[in-house]
């Protein structure tokens, strides 16, 4: 039996995202079949304008629906403070957790040299140019993410940033974000670098 | 920091489907971001679409783009044998087996007294119609899950299906699709209901 093409090409659509396969792809198609059409027609419609409806902040490239972003817009915030991070996610969870009043910088992506992914390729030549043109940085925390690429990415920018420090006369800190044992986390079930790093990072108490 | 909104309504439109929460939602969400347009309007396309493009097939209610559907239509096709299913995704995994050459009944859905779906809200009344105006038919195999939902609704069709054949001269045979151990099983890794059956369920050898 063929199947029918409307059905054949969303299943297709669903196969190409992230952690979709075939089987879930069908499951979800057939599971549309049982939506109102009101439904259809909004999430059609979400997909379709999705970019249209969307642009990336010049300065900060964080995806928003003006530019400047309602971040690097927002006067109550701390421009001296810039957090780098990876993806608008990344800088979405932060946000989130209201600790946090500085500016972002989105690389969109990590240096990964396997899938020829190097420093050119990220938002990493704007990030220095963006700190090179101002006098009022105080701080930039590298919130990269700590596997392999995150760190490649961290230890790539450091030594970026030192040598704009170098000709400063107000220089800017460098930081990165903590690394230890995640709340609630089991010391028996940690692995051997999440404890070393959570040794280094041991603070007084 | 508010999400701009066409990613908050695509995020909204993912979270309602099974299976996906918010945070694959959003890496959904994100990952279409970097996807060509033409993609986007394909996908938005198929999706508002999906409903309008497809029909149910008003003898085996099988989803499908003629009615009757190609199953239905075919002649090549010993229309003797129903196979009845619960989901549109169970006649295509019986299909792909390429092992079935009969005719189908798509229930929709199986007997669940705690969600409150009876014999009436799904496809059972036009099954037995089906059969009943028919004089042809040698073989009903109940093939819904054999799951607490599925084994119900095979029950019950297997008490209204023994009512109608007590009237006929020539009868039909009911059948149950085989119960026992998956293919490349363990025994030791099987529950106890399915060896069970697998015991009740030996055959020569």
């Amino acid at each position: 039996m063929k199947l029918p093409k409307a059905l054949e090409e969303l299943i297709n659509s669903f196969e190409q995202l992230p952690g979709i396969g075939p089987k879930t792809a069908a499951r979800l198609t057939f599971y549309l079949l049982h939506t109102p059409q009101e439904y259809l027609d909004r999430f059609g419609q979400a997909v379709a304008n999705l970019k249209k409806d969307t642009i990336e902040c010049s300065r900060c490239h964080n995806i928003a629906s003006s530019d400047p972003c309602s971040i690097c817009q927002d006067d109550s915030r701390n421009k001296k403070i810039i957090c780098v991070v990876e993806q608008p996610m990344d800088l979405l969870s932060i946000e989130k957790t209201g600790q946090f009043n500085g500016l972002y910088h989105v690389l969109h992506g990590a240096i990964n040299p396997l899938q020829s992914i190097g420093p050119e390729e990220i938002n990493i030549e704007t990030l220095i140019k963006r700190i090179s043109s101002s006098n009022s940085i105080e701080e930039i925390i590298l919130a990269t993410n700590s596997g392999m690429e995150g760190e490649a990415t961290a230890m790539y920018l450091r030594r970026e940033l030192a040598i704009i420090n170098q000709d400063r006369k107000e220089k800017f800190f460098i930081s990165r974000m903590g690394q230890g044992l995640p709340v609630g986390a089991d010391l028996e079930y940690a692995d051997e670098a999440t404890l070393q790093q959570a040794l280094q990072g041991r603070r007084n108490y």
